[in-house]
């Protein structure tokens, strides 16, 4: 059985990348990582998506991307509230995280050379999204080259790895009627940037007003809990 | 002043990078890591480093690699001595640590973001190396085009990100040369692999005899303390 690792967040885009990889008959590790987001509760939407999934294996990775600060995910910024008086993705908002995702594609990568995994997915979509520069495909391509450069397979020749990213030209309503034909239960996911600290959703921030377009457009009831 | 993001090891190669680095009239901040190194002693020797060549700022980075494996320096295998049966760099050693590399300069990225800081240093070297593909120019030219595409300066235009590896066409000896002309105190670094429990070098690690052949070279005394 091919191994891959996969980046879960615990969020709708992540469960449902898990549950393609799964499909496709992948054995997959799934890296979650604490990194000082004031969304914590998302890891434990991970842990459930990871085993509702069948993720073989799921790690927390502890790092602290707080000390760097830059983003109101992990300093002590306002998250940005709607209705927006600006378009969601036009502009860089300030919940992006400096380095997010090449930090996150790298332990990635140093699991998948451990492991002998050649794949790596990621659940970017660069349709519905917030404008993040490491979301769009020109970013995920130059990843996987420098990722083929970085690494034994580079002088050894092995199998190349592939950054997998089955959701990146989907809407969010196309995402979530794939999870559901995949039998993603959506209400274990959790996509708010702001929650209370019961875990339920504040609706307003661009997580929110993402998902809760999404599952309108796809015309099913979105089973997350709203303040 | 023009802001800087250093790699700093504690080892010879990224005190002269320092050296080079502040010479050119950089304000740095040299960030260093505790990946769970068998080494961490080195860390000891950065913070002297920092201090000794005038870093603006020192960070201690902490990580977990030792969860991911792979390594001599991060697992419970066997560090190689010498006197070498191969030759060194002609294959990938067991002190190779996966990807550790594209973490360090994905953290960089992140730190070198938030602080407008353009030029990020790193210290590899190509010629007198142990054969890590993460310290090749390809693989720097790789990181360098992804970290263009990853960040905000990809979407607004700022000025692009620059790794910079002053030492990467250097021997050894040429290194050594260049840090004594800007006054590096070697006696403050650590090179070695596998130290005793009182930080002394052990003399046979890839690590000590490319030092030590350095220091052959140069014609210069070299002031590490070996078992």
């Amino acid at each position: 059985m091919n191994r891959a690792v996969l980046l879960l967040s615990g969020g709708l885009d992540s469960a449902t990348t898990l549950a393609i990889a799964r499909h496709e008959g992948f054995e997959v590790l799934a890296l979650s990582f604490r990194y000082g987001q004031r969304h914590a509760v998302e890891l434990e939407a991970a842990a459930r998506v990871a085993r509702h999934l069948g993720a073989n294996r799921h790690e927390i990775v502890e790092i602290d991307l707080r000390s760097v600060g830059g983003s109101a995910l992990t300093a002590d910024l306002p998250v940005p509230q709607g209705p927006a008086d600006r378009e969601i993705g036009a502009e860089i908002p300030a919940t992006y995280v400096p380095a997010r995702n090449t930090i996150f594609l790298a332990y990635a990568l140093a699991w998948a050379e451990v492991l002998g995994a050649a794949d790596i997915f990621i659940g970017v979509n660069a349709l519905d999204y917030s404008g993040y520069p490491d979301c769009r495909p020109e970013y995920i391509r130059a990843f996987e080259a420098m990722a083929n450069l970085a690494t034994r397979a580079a002088v050894t020749g092995a199998r190349r790895f592939q950054i997998r990213t089955p959701l990146i030209s989907l809407t969010k309503a196309e995402i979530i009627r794939r999870g559901l034909q995949l039998g993603v239960d959506f209400s274990l996911t959790r996509s708010c940037y702001d929650p209370a600290p019961d875990g339920r959703a504040c609706g307003r921030c661009d997580a929110c007003v993402l998902r809760l377009r999404g599952f309108a457009e796809a015309g099913v009831r979105d089973p997350g809990r709203y303040r």
